[in-house]
């Protein structure tokens, strides 16, 4: 049993990215065919036992070139400035990223995996399987982004 | 633009829940009923605007009664080890928690939400949108957990 202190977070490892810096990734890499490399360190591998099972993880990393936010934001969907907390802007008070990928391959500590839109370099934070069940839902409302998705301006 | 420093986290709200110790939320809270509040703080308060738009939030927070892990740990569905990174277990490196719920009202700085298994008194993190053309998959091979959802043993 390891114990653990205050709100600080130690990174698990580290992304491996086609993503050179933060204005290459595709938004939110949902339509992205490309392969990114988690590297999980090596003292946290035995966690990742069976995972190769499962075709779909939740990636948590930190948005660690993100400097600052503010509570209102564009985004590329349009040009009103919407509540930071209804966008996935990687400007946010606690600079915390989540991407749903498909899980490619598995060699040791080394996750291959496809739609992370995350950049080369970004730290790890956790990994979580993908359940439906509880991770889906049948969504009624939108809010501003309804009938934007691939819509985007860039 | 406010600055953000190394990779501490600080809260940006706290969750009232009916769940007053960690042995009685319902796992991942995905047959919940129960209604939670997430209190944002007001100095966040203009990062919600439009929210009530949407039906669903993803929400982030710390498990703050974890006190450590185990890279290989059991869960309420079966007696066998299994990879942490293969389980929603709240002892993790990084203690993140993360669900999908059902917003049903805000009250200004009040989310009013069904189906978070958070316990009272959790630190918020972040609040994201939930985006179904992002957040789900067709999923094809669930591990371990396969044919298991709905037959917790508690």
């Amino acid at each position: 049993m390891k114990k653990k202190h205050g709100l600080e977070l130690k990174p698990i490892g580290i992304i491996h990215s086609p993503y050179k810096n933060r204005r290459i990734p595709p938004y939110l890499g949902y339509k992205s065919e490309e392969i990114s490399q988690i590297e999980v360190f090596k003292e946290f591998e035995e966690g990742l036992k069976d995972i190769e099972g499962f075709s779909h993880i939740i990636v948590i990393y930190w948005f660690h070139k993100s400097q600052g936010y503010h509570l209102l934001t564009k985004t590329p969907w349009d040009d009103s400035l919407h509540g930071l907390f209804t966008t996935r802007s990687p400007h946010r008070p606690c600079p915390l990223g989540l991407t749903l990928v498909e899980l490619v391959a598995r060699e040791k500590n080394i996750l291959k995996v496809k739609g992370l839109d995350a950049i080369d370099g970004t730290p790890l934070l956790d990994i979580k399987p993908y359940i439906p069940a509880i991770d889906e839902r049948s969504v009624i409302k939108l809010g501003w982004l309804e009938g934007k998705l691939g819509k985007e301006r860039n």
